[in-house]
Parts: C-alpha cells; structure tokens; sequence
C-alpha cells in the first residue's frame, strides 16, 4: 500500500489548474456543507494540542486532529512561526496534513498544508460572513496584512460586492505590498491604506489576521464600528492572544468556529460559556434564524476547525488523483510476514547504494 | 528546503548494513544514556492522545508527541488494528514517525516506523530488564508470540545469557511459528511452547505483549512466579486493557516507562500513584539503588514512551544520512513570497501533466 505524496508544487498546480476562484468557490460551498451536516458521533474533533516556548524564538508546534468514523483521521501539524515571516525567507505559518485510513492504522496521504490553511482560513470566514454580514456589503477592513489577509479578502469578495479594502498592518511595507499582493484575485477592488482604528470604524466587514504578541492584543482601540459590522477574528489562536477590544465581544454575537478551542485560545478565552452564541456548524444549519444578526455587531472567532482541513484536503486529493498528480511511495514496511518485524532479513538482498 | 522520506524499505536497508544485534545494541545503548541524562526541562513528553474506536473493527490511532526544546518536534503516529494481525495481510501496528525543526516549523523528515516501533519497545525493555533483573537469568517466557515477541527475545539475548523461551500465545498457529521468526536474532536460544500459567511459572524474566481486549485480561492467572521474575507488561496501553494478575502488581516493585501516561492506560492504571515505583528515568538514573529488586518480582509497565521514538528516529536519521538512503522532497510549498500565497501564480507557468 502506498502513500500519496501531494507537494508544495502539486497543491500549486492544482490551483492553477482549477482556478483561484473556483478553488475558493468549491472550498466555501463544501465547507457550507460540511457545517449544515456536521455530526459530532460521525465526525469526532479534540481540541487540538502542542508544543510552544519562546526559546531561540516564538513558536508554537500543533497538531488538529479529525477523525470520520470509519472512513480516516486527518492530522494537520502546523507550525507557527513569526520570526519566519519577519525574516522573509519562510512563512509565518508551515503545515502538513496526513490522512490515516482508520481500518488499518495506513497513512493514506501527506500533502503541503501551508497553502490549504491560508485558503480554507479564508473559506471559513466566508462561510460565516455570508450569513452574518449585510448583503450588500461593499468595503472590507483588514488588520494584519501578511498572507492570510490575502486570502480573507479573496474569499470575502467570492460571497460579497465587494469594492474597496482598507488595510493597516504593524509594518509599513507589509501594508504597502498588499494591493499588489491580492491583485491576481481581487483587482477590481480598490486598496486603501489607513491607521487601525480607521480601519475599524470605516467598513461593513472587518477581518483581523494579525501575529500581535500574547498580552499584548486588542490591535485597535476603538469600538465605533458601523452597528452592521461583521468582524472575522482570524489571529487569536493562542492562550493570551487576543485581537479585540473586550468589550466589543460583549456588545457584538459572537459565533466561534469551535466552542471549546475557542474559549481555550481565541476570543472567546475572555467570555463566559454563556455569553458565546452558536458555533459556525449550529449558525449554517439554522442560517435563516440569524438573519437578524445582519444590521447588528457580529463576531466571527476563527481558531481552525480541524473540520475545515479535512474538507480541504478532500478537495485537493479528488483533483489531485483526477490530474494524476503527486507522487506514490510505499513508506511503510508493511510487506511480508506481519508477525515478523524482522522477515527482510530472510528476503532476498538487497542492492546496497553504500 | 527538503523534507527526507525514509521508507520501509530504506529502514530495512539500513538495519541490514548495521545488522540487527549491532542496531539493538546501539538503541539500548542510546536509550539507556538518554534515560540517565533525561530532563523534563529540555525534552517536553506530553501523553499520548487518539481516536479509539469499536466500528467498522476495533482500531485505535493515536499521536506521541516529543519536543526537545531548541532543536525539534517528533510525533509518532501509531495506528493499532488487532484485525490487520489476525488477517495476515498488515501487522497489527502500522506507524510513521515525523520530525519538525522547532526554529520554522518545516517538516525535516518522515519515516516509516512500523519497524522502528518494534525496535524500541525491545530496547526498552532491555534497559528495564538489565537493571531489574539477574544477570544470569536464562529462561524468557513469552505470552504473546506475535511481531512485538520477536524483537522482545532479541533485546533481552543482547543485555542476558538466555538460551531458553517459554511461549505462548492464543493462535497455535502463532505461537508455532515464533521459533522459526526469531531464527535470524535467537538461533541460540531453545524455544518450546507451554501453556500461559506455565509459561509464567518457569521463567526469570516474563514478557507480555498480547492484543488482549480491553476488560478480557489478565492473560494468565497464576500469580506463582519465580520470586526473583521480572515482568515487562509490553501490551497494556489502553484504558480497561491490561495484562497481569492484580496481585502481582501488589507484590511488585512496578516501574512504568512514563507515570502518566501508564496510571491512564497501562498496568498502572489499577494502581494508586504511591503504589508506584520509579519512571525508567529514574531507575536507569539511580540503577545502583535498585539492585536490590534483581531478586524480587518486578515489572516493567511498557505503555511506550515517545522518547523512545525520538532516539530510535535519530539512530536511523544518522544511519540514513552516513549511507545516502532516503528522498529528499521539497514536501511544503516554502519558495516565494512568504506574505503572499498566491504568487505563484504569477510565477512562470508550470507545465500541467494532465
């Protein structure tokens, strides 16, 4: 049995094969779908765990698991880095995705996930945000400007008329590069720079995507939003972490991705259980009940839903096999007797590279 | 930047160039020296966590993570299928073993670890026996004949004068071909079959490693052992599952591989925390203090300990990089702007297979 091996480059290939667009669009409809079908005895989701420290730098190692019954568990490991962003060379956030086949305990598929948690990041806000936000929303706030911002505005623009971007971002030049950054996927919208709380207070739909410091959050002041606006809250995935003024969770709906990481390490950490309203599944699957949250202050508390990757990394495996990409390797040992470990020894030998 | 995929076939390779007493003797080694210099400061052993499941068959996958502080991550995924064994066609445990540099996050290595896994828990319990046990013990018993039997045997000939092994194990069929599996590693060794009340009856050191279910346990009863036995527990790793008579554990010193995890799922799990004695750490740490116990029933409660896998994938990493084995893949999408996942879009155009 052999493990299909999707790299970097294939994940890349298959996106320009299927098309930013239609990539975003499957992703943000399968996504809808998994959310409306969502069953916690079919589909089991622990809070993801990990490593962290702060020596030689800060970072943060975690692995999301997700397991359907009877079919396979996916294990997303991510890295979280912000001294590789600040440097350049890597991003912020590395990953893989592996997919176990639960009948055997076989590793069935490792694929790049960098680029899979950028896209489904921005699906999930998506998802949210065409349920929580004015229809007709036209302008877009985005705090934090890196890669995942990218994203945010692409998926944003795939369920809304989006038409201008105010963006603001800890580095000039972060904020600087962003129009030329999103133009492949959103150039008819026009990009503005602006401080913070200008962002804030300017816009329909608000996204914060930012690596502010545990302690150190909200990343703007004011609470003079547009009474409307929707608000995905991208960044807050840490105990500590946070990126908005606690009291606009109070006066907003806030809605996280996954209740129990949610009050673990997003913005939820700061609110009581009953202060928090329905998780993303419960707010798909009762959509037209939270109409009405449309011409009010809502909060989309985005952790990742490990739910989220392995939807996403379905997707990219069905293209995959479909284009014939990717490798096939047979990792591993499970030829031979299964009651020997040490069996090869009696096969016949082998050539020696050394 | 690469990511190395050792195979099960380059693992192989790899125990064939050292040979099989020379890697055992070198992972012993390893993890004896690791054991006396283990410090929870440096290296971070969270318990091991994972899907269990009843449907479609009993199975379970779970993840052990391991993070030496400063240099890398390694999480073992170790998938458990009774039923793979008994079919003939997988063994029972099927695994992979990844590395990540804890300064980016990037994925350094994968490897099979289906053999490894084997290897180490062998090697494990050779640093337990070679402590808690006479050194002139000369009689193995074996309960439970399958893969993990194997490299049981084989650990213990290279740390004791063994020339006798009692064996049992439910399939006839199993316990039958054991003499010939152990062949290659134990040529010297005289293997006879026994019943499992006799098998624990008549030996110096006792090795359990069954798939016994959970609540189906002990898998012998009588608690009539030589008073100078020791036992290493190797099967015990889930809640409800264990191995030995309660009053051997009464009557033994019981030494678990990691205290946590094995009052959850080991033999220590019917155990008060006073009621057990040190971690392998300790013993190894403190090994003159506790030669006392050679001539009293002891245990060695075995639930697998990651940082077991951690020196065993380091051992193959060294041996693989000496002899040029493996494929370097460039497994994560790390090229190009770091801010910006779409740009390679803009990149020149690959060329599409399909």
């Amino acid at each position: 049995m052999d493990t299909l091996l999707l790299t970097g480059d294939d994940v890349h290939r298959i996106a320009r094969h299927v098309g930013l667009d239609a990539l975003m669009d499957a992703l943000i409809e399968r996504l809808t779908e998994a959310c409306a079908t969502f069953d916690p005895e079919v589909t089991a989701v622990p809070a993801r765990a990990g490593f962290s420290y702060t020596h030689p730098a800060e970072g943060l190692i975690e692995w999301m698991p997700c397991m359907r019954r009877g079919a396979e568990a996916v294990v997303k490991v991510v890295g979280y880095h912000p001294a590789n962003g600040r440097s350049g060379v890597l991003p912020t956030i590395v990953s893989t995705v592996s997919a176990y086949d639960t009948t055997s305990g076989h590793l069935q598929c490792l694929m790049d996930a960098t680029f899979l948690t950028a896209l489904r990041t921005g699906a999930a806000s998506a998802v949210a945000t065409r349920i929580l936000a004015r229809s007709e929303a036209e302008t877009v706030g985005l705090i934090g400007a890196g890669a995942q911002a990218v994203t945010q505005l692409h998926a944003l623009t795939r369920v809304l008329p989006i038409r201008r971007a105010l963006v603001y971002d800890v580095d000039p030049a972060t904020a600087a590069s962003f129009a030329e950054r999103v133009a492949p996927v959103a150039g008819h919208v026009q990009i503005e720079q602006a401080p913070a709380d200008e962002v804030a207070a300017s816009v329909d739909v608000l996204c914060t995507a930012t690596s502010v410091g545990v302690g150190e959050g909200p990343v703007f002041e004011t609470t003079d939003l547009r009474s409307w606006c929707h608000v995905n809250a991208v960044g807050s995935d840490f105990p500590g972490k946070v990126e908005l003024p606690l009291s606009l969770l109070h006066w907003s709906l806030v809605c996280p991705d996954f209740r129990t990481q949610a009050h673990a390490e997003g913005e939820c950490q700061r609110l009581a259980p009953e202060a928090v309203g329905p998780d993303l599944a419960a707010l798909v699957r009762d959509a037209g009940r939270y109409a009405v949250a449309r011409d009010r202050l809502t909060v989309f508390d985005s952790t990742g839903w490990a739910v989220e990757d392995q939807v996403a990394m379905e997707l990219f495996v069905e293209e995959a096999e479909a284009l014939g990409l990717g490798q096939r390797l047979p990792l591993e040992a499970l030829d031979g007797d299964s009651l020997n470990p040490y069996d090869f020894v009696m096969a016949p030998a082998l050539q020696m590279e050394a």
